[in-house]
């Protein structure tokens, strides 16, 4: 039975918000809230609520919520646990739906606790308001009203990646990553204790988000296993989900229990049964960023046959390892492939899957491997190793003393923009076929951020630092494309 | 039997270098390698030959290698494959014992080329000079004489840490990231073919070599296995050694045979002997740079249990997993350390291990915890997670054009300032107790560079973005460790 979808348009696009518990006494959590909505630009309507302060950071606060001259959407609770259900009564009276409750001291700290949020819940419940929390960061939901009312003192970019988290930290660990790598944040979801909408709600709601494209969920337990795998199973076949599921060794575990009060699930039993709803499942911060990067800006692919063009032969041999690693297939060429390349490249290039082009490549011949690599039917998709030294090694020549003799000054402005070229020639060749290409450079190259790494930005594509994380977002890629053939067939 | 030591000194100090096949013709590789070593401050003397230059780079050339007027140490080999017997025909009577064969065109083009390669190693042997290479990128040798004659255009700084790579590539890679990293580099070797020299030679030279703590070896294949475990026995006596085998997997073996002629063994096999060698074995290029980096600048922890101590929960229960998933060991709190705590940390934290601080450290108890768990006796390092947010937080006030209200400014540089004593405590403890302390951030916190981050990179101590690597970095150590205390027992 699919329960019926809950309404968290209040949550999402809010067009007035009040914080009660709001305060001019920095930091204190009601200060940071409020001061986190004003930086991040937020254009609805904004009352603080104080029972002594006139005004807060310039704006009219009032003494409770009753006190509000309009109608409220969304309240977000920093007031001590005992105070909660009498703001939610208050609330409810403007008209408020949802309540996100950051106060801490409930189910988390033991036994009293667990009694008090019990009773917010049921008061809630009474009241007709939905529950974000407690124990919670709060929320930020960017599109379209640039809301940020969370405890991190970080505004992120706007992007089509939304955010699921049963830790704060870890939410905010992601919103960051996803603001570094230039992905951006649709909306950030921290849900505390879930007393009341859970995870599950959550992911249900994202699916129906038009704004959202990815969901990233951090999970370390949930109390209704069934309805977590329907609502992963349903929102699957609307869009990508990725879950990092952790607490999945005993130590692990322990260390969840006593974190959000939740009882971590058997491993073995989570991992099967979350792979087949269709969903993704990551092994780390890292990996639910890298997915979601693919997800989002790269084209599916056909199947799971996976070509290798690489500048240097180690990066090959690493990459081969890791997409075979990942379940990938790295199949060899075929004769007419060999032979079109053979035209293209230098003489000694590898003659096979990887294509070693041994540092042998002209210009423009880069473009003319892709196209060959990419035009067969038996590639689908392809990693593209070693590549955006041209940078570093210009600069190295322009910089150099010697610059000034043999030409070399114009041979490293030259060196600067062959990585322009090639750069282009990835986003173009991307568009041209519709397959994905994942290139996998070295550190450096990223943390130079040269013109190579911000054309490639531009079009949405991530360099990847090493070939492991390349092979696991493919084959991350490469199982969500298999899922929507599979439903669509 | 253990063969007799190989002198590498003209090697790794030469007091004269030649470079055969020198260029002004840029970027001829001769040009390159000539550019690479001026670049780099050798403080030795240089002779460029070429038939026809009379000076490249201002510096005198020579027709031959015998018409240079002094005696020279090690020559630098960039000629084509048919010329090369000649060069090392006339280095002999110039006295030069090692050559340095960077051209290619050799057994990994196919039969001809091992054909040539083997003439020009017989010829070598007959001659008494040491070979490295053909098809090779060169070497960097910084301890004492600065020498980076390579292809990579690119100088690293000066560190402890040596690597033998079988592909120029990933030694390149290696060689950039340690020195991005902080850390340093003191030789680099590309091997390339090993027509006379090899991994197993490189890896002992650099085990008697002083200026080198940790040997890094990327290895895709040893023609000589008994020779190779041999030599990792011998050398993990000394200091440690980090193998990446390349072309475990088929695809990957496959590419690898092509790129060095190179034939790889079965995986299950190598790594077995190799951990049994008491080597530490990598699975990627980040895995090397993390291992060195511990093992360079971390106490040896005298077991395998494994403190946390964490700012937010959802990062404890990903370090707990993952120390678990390492085979380490995160036990319990005695007693007597959660009173201890409890003296200490807010009324709400964890009271197990992860140490879950809830965001609640007042000033100076993060260093009282450190103590606290570091006395104990059944703590041997400690993992301490999701610190180092002050200097963005801290920033993200003192920006913020409510600046001025309610102290914001003020309370933003003390936020500043607790993450630089937070980072003075952390180095402050490891020195203390002498055990490993290590640091899991944010990816954000590492890439602001703030003073947090550059008080624990003077000390040599480097933060990990993520859980996983961190955990992985701990398991290495504390298997090194375990090794030195079985060889000393």
């Amino acid at each position: 039975m699919k329960p019926d979808p809950i309404d968290l348009s209040s949550l999402f696009h809010p067009a007035s918000v009040a914080v009660a518990g709001a305060s001019p006494n920095f930091p204190k959590w009601g200060s940071i809230i409020l001061h986190n909505i004003l930086r991040g630009g937020y254009t609805g309507k904004i009352y603080p609520v104080n029972p002594t302060a006139s005004e807060i950071f310039g704006i009219p606060a009032y003494p409770s919520i009753g006190a509000i001259p309009d109608g409220v959407d969304l309240v977000f609770v920093v007031v001590p646990p005992e105070r909660v259900v009498d703001v939610l009564a208050d609330s409810a009276v403007k008209g408020v739906r949802t309540a996100v409750v950051i106060t801490a001291g409930f189910s988390e700290t033991g036994s009293d606790g667990k009694e008090i949020e019990d009773a917010v819940a049921a008061r809630a419940r009474e009241l007709g308001i939905r529950l974000v929390g407690p124990n919670c960061m709060g929320i930020a939901s960017l599109s379209p009203k640039k809301l940020t009312a969370w405890m991190p003192s970080f505004i992120p970019t706007i992007g089509p990646v939304s955010i699921v988290s049963q830790s704060g930290n870890v939410g905010y660990s992601l919103a960051w990553a996803l603001t570094g790598r230039g992905i951006g944040v649709c909306r950030s979801i921290s849900s505390g204790n879930e007393a009341d909408l859970t995870t599950s709600d959550f992911i249900r709601a994202l699916g129906d988000d038009e704004h959202t494209r990815v969901i990233l969920s951090y999970v370390e337990g949930v109390d209704d296993g069934r309805d977590f795998l329907l609502a992963l199973e349903e929102t699957t076949q609307k869009k990508p989900v990725v879950v990092l599921k952790a607490g999945h060794t005993a130590a692990g575990a322990r260390a969840g229990s006593s974190h959000t009060g939740a009882l971590a699930g058997t491993d073995e039993l989570y991992e099967a049964a979350i792979i087949q709803t269709g969903a993704l499942r990551a092994a780390s911060i890292d990996q639910l960023i890298d997915f979601a990067s693919v997800l989002v800006n790269q084209p599916l692919p056909q199947g799971d046959r996976v070509g290798i063009l690489t500048l240097g032969g180690g990066w090959g041999v690493l990459t081969a390892d890791a997409l075979e690693v990942e379940g990938l297939t790295v199949p060899p060429l075929a004769q007419k492939t060999i032979a079109a390349l053979d035209e293209v490249l230098p003489p000694w290039w590898s003659r096979g899957n990887p294509v070693d082009t041994v540092a042998g490549l002209r210009k423009g011949d880069l473009k003319k491997s892709l196209q060959t690599l990419l035009s067969t039917d038996y590639i689908d998709s392809l990693v593209l190793c070693g590549f955006g030294y041209g940078t570093a090694r210009g600069s190295f020549l322009v910089d150099s003393p010697y610059a000034d003799r043999y030409g070399m000054r114009d041979i490293g402005n030259r060196f600067i923009a062959e990585d322009e070229e090639t750069a282009r020639g990835i986003v173009e060749m991307i568009d041209a076929f519709e397959k994905p290409i994942i290139p996998v450079v070295d550190q450096g190259v990223i943390e130079r951020r040269g013109s190579f790494v911000e054309i490639l930005k531009d079009r949405g594509v991530l360099l990847f630092p090493s070939p492991r994380r390349a092979a696991a977002a493919l084959a991350a890629l490469c199982r969500y494309a298999g899922h929507v053939r599979h439903h669509a067939g």
